[in-house]
């Protein structure tokens, strides 16, 4: 195989959000995205190893079958997105889920709204699964959770927990609303502090974050049961997405743990 | 002004470290960071801008003074490290300390032992102003927080609180656990989980970050008062270097404002 090869050129492609929906197909990079997607099956379509990485991954090449494709150096190049794939690039069945596909008993979930930045909305879902959220919604105009630089960040998250996309925020906080979680939004303008006992953070919650530049819109904010404020206890103007998100994940794990 | 003249040359050079560390110089960009430069007296050295960003920016002109100089677009684009430093860069004097000029009351300190990507640098330095640390400790061989990236991550942050560098990590943790303040060593090998309430949270801390991909080595844990692991309650093998810093850190903070 070659990079001129069809098989290689269909991949190539697979950087384009047009054609992952086209397709249902997205590429996961580096031995341990690959790992976590072989343990779903059917997800794996085909793998792209260099010799090296063959050697090297004695138990993925199993793991993988007939799916096993041993190539050149160039053509792993070719196909990933980081510079750095470590010799190893898989094309995977889409894993991404509508709202309907939400599991029933999920108490705990994050929404992110027009988040845009592919490397904050990997690093949610990473600090979502960490935490324990039982799925991850992105709504609205968010960006494609199965963007390379999106599944690199996620660091094997994207595999661990329901990921969702549903454009209609609104139809999203009223599904959690019905099922009887509280909408938190996060936001600098909150009218309720994170660490405030007046919020009971253990109860069922989805929190709602927003676009990392504009936060979320007014209509939207409206829309959820509080809108939360981390404190700024020093002269900082606010946190960045990724870290408000794990600070209030983690405040909510800290307390359904307590 | 033009690209080739011999101060706008200076002023590219201050992308190399090398160069940021002869002369005592660094390069803030964008309206946030020299507004927030230009409140600290003998900082700003001169202020790059376009004609366009001038007239935006009235307030800064005059706080500038002399330091305002009024250049063509092409550069403000050659001395600026960003795509998009929107029109402004301003050359500065460092302001990062050495561990002699920590503050001597000083309760609640970050230090980052070989932390190497700038922009998780930036991130836990704009953390932990947020959630009210007194310094960050740059400690062993980090990346240099004057560098551009780490600069524009810091969304402001490098100016709000005493940042300083330290070669020798030894150093860094004997003082501090002289003037009385417990170490935190933030690690997933951890034997105190972070919510533990054996842990007092509420003491004075300092939180020790290790470097992004190999975390902390076992000679640096081993100086530590406690090896503390953030819980992961879901799949993740870990989390992220700047949103475990960010649990941590608000994990104090709620501690030392309850």
């Amino acid at each position: 195989m070659t990079v001129r090869s069809g098989r290689v050129k269909h991949s190539r492609r697979l950087a384009t959000r047009a054609f992952r929906a086209e397709t249902g197909e997205f590429l996961a990079e580096g031995p341990q995205a690959v790992r976590e997607a072989l343990q779903i099956p059917g997800v794996v379509l085909e793998v792209f190893a260099t010799g090296e990485a063959t050697s090297r991954h004695p138990e993925l090449v199993a793991s993988a079958g007939d799916a096993w494709v041993q190539v050149d150096d160039d053509v792993v190049a070719a196909v990933a997105d980081s510079v750095h794939p470590q010799g190893i690039v898989a094309r995977c069945r889409s894993t991404i889920g509508q709202l309907s596909e939400l599991p029933g008993q999920a108490g705990f979930v994050v929404v992110c709204a027009d988040v845009r930045d592919p490397g904050n909305a990997g690093a949610v879902i990473r600090c979502a699964d960490a935490a324990g959220a039982d799925a991850v919604i992105l709504a609205g105009d968010s960006v494609d959770p199965l963007n390379p630089k999106a599944v690199r960040a996620t660091a094997g998250s994207l595999f661990h927990l329901p990921v969702l996309v549903e454009r209609d925020i609104g139809a999203v906080l009223a599904e959690l609303q019905g099922r009887g979680l509280q909408v938190l939004a996060a936001d600098g303008t909150g009218d309720v502090g994170l660490f405030d006992p007046a919020l009971d953070l253990a109860a069922p919650t989805a929190w709602l974050m927003g676009n990392e530049a504009w936060g979320l819109p007014t209509g939207t904010r409206a829309l959820a049961d509080h809108v939360v404020a981390v404190p700024l206890y020093g002269r900082a103007e606010s946190l960045n997405l990724a870290t408000a998100a794990a600070v209030c994940l983690y405040a909510s794990a800290a307390a359904r743990h307590r």
